[in-house]
């Protein structure tokens, strides 16, 4: 269940995810207000048998029940049908291309039944959760240096003093989500830390900050991985986008797919990689120690830029970069085993240690070896390439470093969708997020995460330091709040140590908003500014979102806020008229523009439902009208006619306005308009017909009262069941 | 009236416009078939009083009545109502806005009864309908010499000789066309001759042909007539397609303001246009006699091409388009005054003689002076700065050049629209084109001339002698085809001297298929290939459509053809079942995603019909729909529910297919599906609803029987009338 709901109506969000969550149930008051409301339902007459077996039963005992498996409905209990695959056929062959070629690639439907909520085991989790987190160490080292050579190879020597800094941010977030974790043991996003013990408002920006971080972890992700193939690979360099993009179709379908719940594919390719790079840091430190610690001299680089606090600043910010997907954990508490929050810190220790060890081996050794950032060239491939010069080692590497890459990628796949979710519940974004897809992914939530990443790494054109700026900001946005949230809990709840709890919370949020300040300001002009744009514009987006959700869902509750007067009143009012079947007074109107068949079903439509009726025609000239008379009299003026000559022959105009002053006239009667339609086959045919029925239907569609039925009018009566 | 009816349906076309030609009227076998349906109809309980009176009377006498010139419809006597313009004012803002600016553009609506069918006497009709003749004489003998210069200058003395042919083909054409215009006095264009005399096909063929004519008489005329202008004052000259455009946008205004009934301002310029040229040939021919008729040699011009039979033909095909126009008369015969065919074919004469003058005496003084064709400057322009090298004589010439050739675009603007409108009426292309706009004019027509026109002219970047190639096929295809049935009609009819006329046509028809010939296969590779490619692309298109409209006259006419008997037999079973009220079966189903108002609303709407309802709920869970039966209970259960498990969380198809087995179970009952659907404020807000409610009314459309109701939920019930 996607909510939980106490007596008074008021929400609790779970953190599991549920394919019903597009129908949340009704609240206590809700049913009582239905209760009420049947009460008081009478009918005028009772209704009559209804003509068909709406559960589809055979006519003939026997009979029709041969046809199993094409069978479209299974009784399921009384009044309860079950849908086959059979039913979910597209009645089009272009649909059911379509749903072929999905089934080849995503695989066969899976049934809500079968939603796994299977738990990882801690050596499973820290690959699947860590991969995110430590691939940035093939990343996050690169950026610093980038920033510092802007001011030449001498100030490389201040790469260790930033490390070190960069070290002692890591030890602080770390100890600090040891206690989020602890302190949420549902679950401990930083949207849903901040929005309960801040504000919805600030876990909204939260939420926007790890939106945009997820996008740009898949774009700086799949670019990096990318680029150590290319590294290795140098001729596919100019193909690096097209790739990329491919890339990123398959972690899209992969997911589409599901293929997520095996988490074990995770395991070999993250333990590779810290195998890989582990040994290359030891082995590189064993040379060092070999050739007596020297340090060999980077290769001359000219400075472009002075050293600076500001540009210090930068590459601290840079460097930061290193602990993107600390997160992770937070958000798949849930998904461990008991006791989840324990074994949720004693992972998140594990990882920590595991990328302080490889953040501080690589600086190091970059820093012996002199090694300087290249443009067609990752600073770990140099590496690599300097410490095994020969043997398999260098391709195993890449290999990995690529790997690890992508499935920090997946994890944003897996994380983002979620969030959308927990959005989607709380109506900031739109709903469609909520649907689990035919295979249980929250296929929306995957959509647009590829679409936003793809566009993203074909705007930068695959290059990872170019999308670096952009990346800081949004999450130690996230971190920032999560933490800031966390002091505001233990200053509420006040336990045992609070005070120390909150001083290691504090320590990590004021760490965190300092990288988040200077990445904002010293990376503005490089591309941070589109994050410190768009965060309050997606921020205000989703407040808009938020805000029509809210009048739709007042608009259609059964019990109306006893805050907004006017809307109870207009309410009581409304619900006269408009719940009760007793007080719906009916007029039928049928637009008739000529005398054809088309009329005549519309007119003996109408009058077989035995109510009021009027047949109304707009004419453009007195003529026309005259003779169209005529012809309802020829009828035998079966139902009464209104002509409205309109001699400036405007036929839709008149004919609204005319409808919307017999409602005027008598606003308690429920207006149908009754409108034939010709349906035609190919869409360029449409064009050969006024669409006079549309543009009267959307025209209607703003009056009150008015509802409009559409009779479609066959070319070809050919049944559609029969073409299946 | 559009059409005459004789008895058997049988459609006579006549050849005034109406305003109702979109409500044709119905046959007496119509009438015949409606008065037996009306025999039977039967209503199973009287149909009770309208609640509200379909005439809009006030309901307290002199109350409303106050309201005065606000008021939507003035009643004009009993079942009739006149709508005022109050009725047609758009309800948004942005549409009154829109309308605002149409009526400062366009002026006030005009009404049909203030149809003008005003007749032209002879001195204003020679004007208005030569223009387009007359004005060839712009571009016709410059088409000529521009492709005789191509084997250098030598070839220029072949223009008499050519010249000399050109006359005797106006001469054929032009007792040819007298002749038709005796034969059909009630209007004589290509597409009606050539439809009753040949056949629809020819007759189609030859439309298409007139609207490629009459859609480059717009390009090459504006082109000309911008040349003309831009050869007086060369600084204009990069300006000119911008201008050509403005151009087109200023006749399309004035047309669709309908300026054309006021014919009497083209008398100026086209009298003004013949008193310049004549003037200047005159005098240039006294020029030439004072200098004893010496020829002055032409500029040494090198020759591209060999002169041959081939180059020849193709100057001869290009001095052709001096002709073009010719038409107009025989279009316009009903705007005459009695004898109407007498007197089109005095004009006629008339318009011959004049155009082979100017014809020749251009000739004539260009070869005497020995001018060849330039890219900057027209050669009209040449032989007025020649004839009058001082004095305001050049100037008179260009400026009445420029006008009159405008005016000859405007022939295009009144006869195109109304070929279309015959066309429509005959079901060959869109029915819209028979629309009349506010203002009278064939609104549709208009633009879409308008808008081909200015693609031609902006593809070609307006050089008059590019679109000269594309513009002779299609006028002597439509020549040679009504010239062709006028062969066939004197053939069939055998009146006295039918041999004689038969020769005569049969003259013209050959000269005019010799010049379609000679242009499609000479001019094939400069563009006429896309004549040669379009017409009979148009001609399968209209052709198409037709098969299309006619499709759908079976569908909703009241008789099948008996031809047809499977359909007929279909259409007795549906009369049966959907003509008559007593044979109409009602079930009524109501979708429910969730149980609140929108689905309250939509129940009481359905029970209080009075017909067999239920309601349809499907869910992606069992436990959803366990919870929503109770819900279901708890109200009262007091409309059947089935709920429908579609385990794989698709709502649509089985919905859909459900919806579609139900009737296929009973198909003699009618399936009125109601569905409640929010109406959002902005566009932007659809995105955040699924709009299953729009899918299921396009999936439900294609259904045989099914009917589909939308019951709009407003977000704010404020009466669109209160924001007035």
């Amino acid at each position: 269940m996607g909510k939980e709901r106490d007596g008074a109506g008021q929400v609790r969000p779970t953190t599991s995810l549920s394919p019903s969550a597009e129908f949340p149930p009704l609240s206590a008051q809700d049913i009582e207000t239905l209760r009420r409301l049947g009460e008081q339902w009478r009918v005028e007459k009772p209704a009559r048998a209804l003509p068909v077996d709406p559960e589809l039963r055979p006519s003939r005992p026997g009979a029709a029940r041969a046809r199993g498996p094409d069978e479209a409905f299974r009784p399921d209990q009384p009044g309860e049908l079950t849908a086959t695959p059979a039913a979910e056929r597209p009645d089009t062959s272009r649909g059911r291309f379509a749903l072929r070629v999905r089934r080849v690639l995503l695989g066969p439907p899976l049934s809500s039944m079968s939603m796994l909520r299977e738990r990882m085991r801690k050596l499973i989790a820290l690959p699947v959760l860590s991969s995110d987190l430590l691939s940035s160490v093939a990343y996050g080292p690169e950026a610093l240096l980038t920033i510092l050579v802007l001011a030449g190879s001498a100030a490389l020597g201040l790469s260790l003093p930033i490390a070190a800094a960069l070290v002692v941010l890591m030890l602080a977030v770390g100890a600090s989500y040891r206690q989020t974790v602890r302190a949420y043991p549902h679950g401990a996003g930083s949207y849903l830390v901040a929005s309960d013990s801040i504000g919805p408002r600030a876990g909204l920006t939260a939420a926007v900050g790890l939106i945009l971080d997820y996008v740009l972890t898949v774009s700086v992700s799949v670019a990096a991985g990318i680029a150590a193939i290319t590294s290795a690979l140098p001729a596919l360099n100019p193909l690096s986008v097209p790739l990329s993009l491919a890339v990123i179709a398959a972690l899209l379908a992969g997911n589409l797919r599901g293929i997520r719940v095996a988490g074990n594919i995770f395991a070999a390719p993250t333990y590779l990689f810290l195998v890989a790079i582990g040994g290359m840091t030891l082995f590189g430190l064993g040379q060092a120690v070999a050739r007596g610690f020297t340090v060999i001299p980077p290769p001359p680089v000219p400075a472009t830029e002075a050293i600076s606090v500001l540009l210090i600043a930068r590459a601290f910010a840079s460097g930061a970069t290193s602990m993107t997907g600390i997160e992770a954990v937070s958000n798949a508490i849930p998904a461990l085993r008991p006791v989840e929050w324990r074994n949720a810190r004693t992972l998140l220790t594990w990882m920590i240690s595991i990328l302080i060890l490889l953040f501080v081996g690589l600086m190091l050794l970059t820093h012996l070896n002199g090694l300087v950032p290249r443009a067609n060239e990752t600073l770990l491939s140099q590496l690599a390439h300097r410490t095994f010069p020969h043997g398999p080692w260098y391709p195993i590497i890449q290999a990995a470093t690529a790997l690890v890459l992508l499935l920090a990628a997946n994890t944003a796949y897996n994380d983002l969708p979620r969030l959308l979710y927990y959005m989607a519940r709380d109506a900031y974004v739109p709903r469609r997020f909520l649907h689990m897809g035919d295979r249980l992914a929250l296929t929306n939530g995957l959509v647009a995460l590829s679409v936003a990443a793809a566009v993203i790494l074909t705007a930068f054109r695959g290059r990872t330091q170019a999308l670096i700026p952009l990346f800081a900001v949004g999450v130690f946005l996230a971190f920032t709040l999560s933490q800031v949230g966390m002091v505001n809990h233990w200053r509420r709840h006040r336990g045992s140590g609070w005070r120390r709890r909150a001083a290691i919370n504090a320590l990590g949020a004021t760490l965190s908003a300092i990288v988040l300040v200077t990445a904002a300001i010293t990376k503005f002009a490089s591309g941070a500014w589109v994050v410190v744009v768009a965060v309050p514009t997606l921020v205000l987006l989703c407040l808009g979102i938020r805000r029509h959700y809210d009048r739709v869902r007042q608009a259609v509750s059964l019990h109306p806020t006893p805050t907004q007067l006017t809307s109870a009143e207009r309410s009581e009012r409304e619900m006269a008229q408009e719940f009760l079947p007793q007080r719906v007074h009916h007029l039928l109107v049928v637009p008739v523009a000529r005398f054809d068949q088309a009329a005549l079903r519309a007119l003996a439509y109408v009058v077989s439902l035995g109510q009021p009726a009027l047949a109304v025609h707009v004419s453009p000239e007195d003529q026309e009208a005259d003779r169209l008379r005529d012809e309802w009299t020829a009828w035998g003026d079966h139902v009464r006619l209104e002509t409205v000559v309109s001699p400036h022959r405007e036929i839709l105009e008149p004919l609204a306005q005319y409808i919307a002053q017999l409602r005027e006239r008598q606003p308690d009667i429920t207006l149908t308009v009754v409108i034939p339609e010709v349906v035609v086959n190919r869409p360029w045919q449409r064009f050969l017909h006024s669409q006079i029925e549309r543009r009267l239907r959307r025209a209607l569609r703003r009056l009150p009262g008015v509802v409009v039925t559409s009779m479609p009018i066959h070319l070809s009566e050919v049944h559609p069941q029969a073409t299946r």
